[in-house]
Parts: C-alpha cells; structure tokens; sequence
C-alpha cells in the first residue's frame, strides 16, 4: 500500500484529493497574473491575457484556451460586482504524482479571486520607502510563474526595514526591479527604467508609465539604475498594477527629493489616469 | 462580496478550502525532502532532518519542530510497510489570503507520500543517458525549496532528447548538477565533481559517493567539469538519493567509455552498498 499523509492524518495516497497533488505546489509548475478594475472597467485585460499567452508557451503549457480564461475572468468579475477589484488567478500544469516530469493528460488547475482593492490614496500623496534586495531570482523573470520564492524573501527584508517594497540588485550591480513592481527614475529629463532585456517581468504598468512619460514630454531611457544613481535621482517611483503609481520617498534611507513625491511622478500619476478612465 | 472561482465554480472568499491557499502554490513558498529506505531502514535520515532545518532556516520558516516531523515521517513509514521506500515530504509555509508577505500566525501545511521504489538493476546495469541544458534557476539552491519550475523545463528537453536526466550548464560554460541528481566523473584516478560553492544542493548522496570514493582510493576534486570535460571523461555517473549511484553511458550524444558503466562506477556501486546496509 502506498500511504499519504496531511498534517498528522494518514490515509491511501488514491484518496488524497487532487488540490494536494498539485504540480503549483510541488514545482511552482504554473503561472498567473494580476489585473485591476477602474471603476467597473477591466484594465488592459487583453494585453494581459497576451503576456499570459506568453507564459503559457515559455512553460511549454499547451491545452489552455485563454478565450475560455477570459470568459472566466469576466464571469467572476460581472459576479463580485467589485467597481475597483483585484482579479488574481493562477494556472498550473494539474494534478497528480510528484514527477518532474509531468503525466500525460493532465488537466490544467485554475484558480481565481476577485478582492476589493483598498483606497490608496495615501500612498500616492505621501509615497513609500524602498530597500535593495539582491536578486536571487531565475533567469525567466519574463515568465509570471509561481516560483517566487525569492520576491517573498526580498519583501520580508524590506517589511524588517520598515519598507513598502524590496527593489532587486543584480549581481552586476544593476537595478532590475521590484519584488512585485516595475522600478523608475527621473533623471533630468529622462524616464530611466530597466530593459526588458534586463531579466524583468514585461510589465503592463511599465509600458504605459512609458506612454505617459512621452505624453507629458520627458525622454525615456530603457537603461538599470545603479543604487548610487538611485539615491541621487530626483524622483522614484514604482509601477503595480493593482496600483499604478506609487511615488518612493526614500531609498534605502536616503530621501529622495525633498521627501515628498516629485512633479513629474504626479504628472504622471494624473496622465495614467487618461489611460484608465 | 469576495469572489473565488476554482475551475468554473465560483464561491465565497471565506468558503475556499486552506488548501487552494497554499502558500506552496502561490509562491513555493515552502521546502522539501526525499528520503529513501533499504531493507526497511532509512537512509541518512538524521542528515536528511538536518538540511531540512538548514532549507527551513534559510526561507526563515520558523514554528516547525524538526522532532515532530522525524516522527511523522517514522509513522508513516511504519504504517507503509515498505521495505524499499521513496519517502517524499514538504513543508510549506501555510495558507492564508495571496500576500507575499506571510500573515501572523500561519499552521505551516505538511504534506508526505510513501511509495514503493521500483527496481533499479538495470538502470544500474545499462547506464542512462544525459543532456545539457542552462542553468536558470536561481541562486539559492543550497535550499530544497519548492521552486523548481527550472528543473521541471530542463527534465522535459531531457525527456524530448531521449534522455534519463538534464544536466545543468552555468553561464560560465560549467556544470552544476542535474535536475533532480548531483553529476560525478572520473578523470584518470580522481573523482570529479562541482564543489558546494557552485550553487548546487548539498546532496547526501554526494557526501557518501565521495566517502566511497575515497574507501576505493579514488582521489576526489571539488570541482566543476565544463561539458567538453565531460564528454571525454573514462567514467561518468549520477547521485540521487532514490537510486543512490545511476552509471552516465551517454552525454549529449557521445558515447561515454565503451557505452557501459565504467569500472570505478561499479565499484563504487558496491562500496555504497557498504553504507546502505
């Protein structure tokens, strides 16, 4: 007989229930995204239904239709009746015995959750303080997968410190980006941000911040920030989805600025606005 | 209202089940261990519950007693009645609402298979086949931890190509380790494989094949072999506490000596028996 066991009660591995055998846990073999709402609208949601795509193909994850997704998500989301939501959902390989290699036929696992999004407009008037963190993590940071173990290390770092968010350093000395954010600087006149190059995530918030930027005239330059230029830089700020803008007040302990979230990062906090209703 | 959707159902928040909020699925957010048993004994297990601690310490995981997982291990194994059993355990650090930072409080989940190991002779009598792949994973894995999407990429090229296991590749040209198996070769009269330093898990079967090794007067070379090395290696083989030493007969495509396990292998074979029991 071959024998399960969960917590303490042992039962036959045949009568464990898929969710337990689920290639999300034993691999991280899935990947997800993260979408908001404004005011009943789904933002960019086919461009994130198209880098889900992506990493579906990049995991080699084939038999999920994203039209089938897309009607889920917008099922669940009509349901919640959420004005300002958070849809977070996940996709994994399926169920069934731990193997690296993944049994044939598997049904992929979904998982979805509609939350209300808090008010931030606190955070967007008063900004966060960062810390670096190095960066750990794989090098397919452009998949959205579930291993993301070294972005929860890099953030409890940044709670120890009293941070809002954790913003990696690669071994080459160079900024790539936050553990859950898109990482920016004003330079002069220039957006400075990661490439894409630069083992980052293809950020939704990234390319729009970028529009914005040209929008309200400032040059963008796709080239890392080293920390030194970080701290030195007129204005920070992160993207996230969930939340667009949030200006950085203080970077590893140094202020940035006067403190206080810069011009031209709430030029454009009110230009994305145009892009979101 | 907050909603969940798993697969087409949709439900309340509150009414999601701890086990679709596993911290182990949203991040791999937890570690893991495989043991194996010979004639009804474990192999190694205090070595074993001790990189469980070291993997548990360092994704700073706190709240489990490394006393009552020996037990339960102990018990299930009992109850299996296994002589020759693949022993599988992870931990995860809980489950709770999708944060990367973890709430107060969480019941770490704890989840284990017993299983029949089936018989290796001829794996062990023919030798396998291997492929090179990049490593891409990230930087820590001295860890067990979840995160193992990387592996799980590089064994299905490995399955693709025909071979038994991937062998990784790092960006300096030197080979690390397998995906699911520490990589040895045998150059003149030394045993060569990747020191502890090269990002590589601190395997148990490793420690015991260089032990072996210098039993049989093998003189043993923490250091990597680049892929060029280990075409021309006399001798190459893996470790993996399932099946402890698996003679390499193909690497990339060359064939390895005569094609059959060389002769250090195979008395390393024995030699570990030795240890087994």
């Amino acid at each position: 007989m071959q024998i399960a066991m969960i917590e303490d009660r042992m039962m036959r591995v045949e009568d464990v229930r898929p969710e337990y055998l689920d290639r999300g846990t034993f691999f991280g073999d899935g990947v997800y995204e993260v979408l908001r709402s404004y005011n009943g609208t789904i933002f960019a949601f086919e461009e994130h239904l198209e880098r889900l795509a992506n990493s579906l193909a990049a995991i080699e994850m084939t038999g999920v239709d994203v039209n089938h997704i897309r009607s889920r998500v917008l099922r669940a989301f009509e349901q919640a009746g959420i004005a300002n939501a958070k849809i977070y959902f996940h996709i994994t390989r399926g169920s069934g015995p731990r193997d690296h290699l993944p049994g044939k036929d598997l049904q992929p696992n979904f998982f979805l959750t509609v939350t209300e999004l808090e008010e931030d407009t606190r955070l967007k008037k008063e900004g966060v303080s960062v810390s670096t963190y190095p960066d750990t993590r794989w090098k397919r940071c452009d998949i959205k997968s579930l291993n993301l173990l070294a972005n929860v290390l890099a953030k409890r770092d940044a709670e120890r410190k009293g941070c809002w968010e954790a913003i990696f350093v690669n071994d080459e000395g160079f900024i790539t980006e936050g553990s859950s954010s898109a990482f920016f600087g004003i330079v002069g006149d220039k957006l400075r941000t990661a490439a894409l190059t630069a083992n980052i995530l293809p950020s939704i918030t990234r390319k729009y911040v970028i529009k914005a930027a040209k929008n309200i005239g400032l040059k963008v330059e796709e080239e890392s920030l080293t920390p030194v230029q970080a701290r030195t830089a007129a204005e920070l700020f992160l993207g996230v989805t969930t939340r667009d803008i949030i200006p950085v007040v203080k970077f590893d302990g140094q202020v940035i600025g006067d403190g206080r979230p810069g011009r031209y990062t709430q030029m454009l906090i009110e230009e994305f606005r145009k892009f979101t209703g």
